[in-house]
């Protein structure tokens, strides 16, 4: 029998602790407030943004919208972004990407706070992939993956796990915080010269590479966890998986769905860390080292 | 036959070129400087400082080094770092290690400027190690293993690497570096079950575990490339590397030896990242953002 790891079930548990969180924040007299920052209308981002701003007040947290037209000129917006990234009041920033072209997004990267930067963008808490500490921002879709294991309580020491994709959102950071619970990360991607048996192999695989039915039943060991992380529309608008659910449901142990998995955890991930951020300003006004200082 | 891959040879090489940029920028008024900064008589220290300072000059660059003794308080230590750290006239800087336990070496790598950090400790350039730029600052002993791979063109693109030892400074950022060149990595280390299999299926083995002779004729594919960057001393004074070369020698097509292989590389590096530093400060005063604004 497979279980089916329900990402609302990961994202509901991890809601109802940072309401108690919140919560004992405004005993204290603390908003903690997350900016979201939109450029442009893109309806991906005009998406997220609904989605993000509907989970972060779900777990009463505070919400304050930016936007800017497609058109602002880059040292414009640099300007008003680092105003955002200045103001006290404001403990937790979610930039929503594409920009516009005009705009260089590794600039923001360096500009933003890594305190409050909730969606690991920071090459600083990039760099904390190496060595991860609880509450560090480290990116949020590899965090989702890492806290549904974990909520499942899926063992990680001396597994085998196959990664499968080495984008630099997902399969590079994720294989980095799966080696630092001592996993054994194979990680492959289309260069890969036979990615059919190192899955076979593994006791674990997570595949995000957005090429739907990918990883087929053959490719799944008796018994192994499977993490879906790919999100892909066909041409009917319907969501895929790189997972064929129904070859590898009943072969593995645990399976999540696709829609329905990691993507509901992801933006929870964001309002955890909104209250991670207003802790760690509170007791600092220049929030860029008030870890080190 | 195997092709023994000399350090000494990859370095000679990157010293020829970094000899030609001292120059051309001494041309232009500038003298690329290097400050080497120690904290107490740790014999590890004192030494790498004599080979790196050694090094350095023969590279025709000038060097700065910094003493401070064993019990200089934290906050005194740091204040005197960031007046290094902020010296105009100072381009890259290699804070030597271990720190003695007072000194938070955190702290330090929240503080160095990235654009001067040759040795590669800044979480921002540790961060690079996931989207590797040609002239980013990532920790210099994986950059070494990368830069022998190079001089011998040995090909990585769908490369089947076996990289043993997960340690933050070798093992996760050398991972990373090979699988941005599209290798496949398996990354492993003593929680690994089945760590012999994964090497004698590997066309690349890199080893940085300390563990003398791990490595045996048994864990080697015909015909692979062998890269040991292992170096521990015996009981009698003795450098070790991981690997048996005796047994892996004939065996391997490219093999590294210990003493003589990768570690001769590593600080050349250094040389070559003080001339890049001294670039890239050479139009900002402000080198912090020297990249980005």
């Amino acid at each position: 029998m497979t279980v089916i790891m329900r990402g609302k079930d990961v994202a509901n548990r991890l809601r109802e602790e940072v309401i108690e969180e919140v919560k004992s924040l405004q005993s204290e007299g603390i908003k903690p407030t997350a900016a979201i920052v939109r450029v442009g209308d893109l309806s991906d981002s005009v998406g997220y943004e609904r989605s993000a701003v509907n989970v972060l007040k779900k777990a009463n947290l505070e919400v304050e919208t930016f936007y800017f037209p497609e058109e602002t000129p880059e040292t414009q917006f640099l300007s008003e972004f680092e105003k955002i990234n200045n103001n006290t009041s404001i403990h937790g920033i979610l930039l929503l990407r594409p920009l516009p072209d005009h705009i260089d997004i590794e600039k923001v990267k360096m500009i933003i706070d890594p305190a409050k930067d909730i969606d690991g963008m920071s090459p600083y808490n990039i760099g904390k992939v190496l060595e991860p500490q609880e509450n560090d921002f480290v990116p949020c879709t590899p965090a989702a993956v890492m806290q549904t294991l974990r909520h499942y309580e899926i063992d990680l020491q001396g597994k085998d796990v196959a990664v499968v994709g080495h984008s630099l959102v997902v399969g590079r950071p994720l294989s980095m915080l799966l080696a630092s619970e001592d996993a054994t990360v194979s990680l492959c991607h289309i260069h890969t010269k036979d990615m059919k048996g190192i899955c076979q192999n593994a006791d674990i695989i997570v595949t995000a590479t957005g090429a739907i039915g990918l990883i087929t039943g053959d490719h799944v060991k008796e018994g192994a966890v499977v993490v879906d992380v790919g999100t892909t529309y066909d041409e009917n608008g319907k969501l895929h998986g790189d997972v064929r659910f129904d070859e590898v449901e009943g072969k593995a142990a645990y399976l999540t769905p696709v829609p329905g998995g990691i993507g509901a955890v992801t933006t929870t991930i964001l309002a955890e860390r909104v209250v991670i951020a207003a802790k760690k300003q509170m007791h600092s006004k220049d929030a860029r080292f008030s870890e080190v200082r």
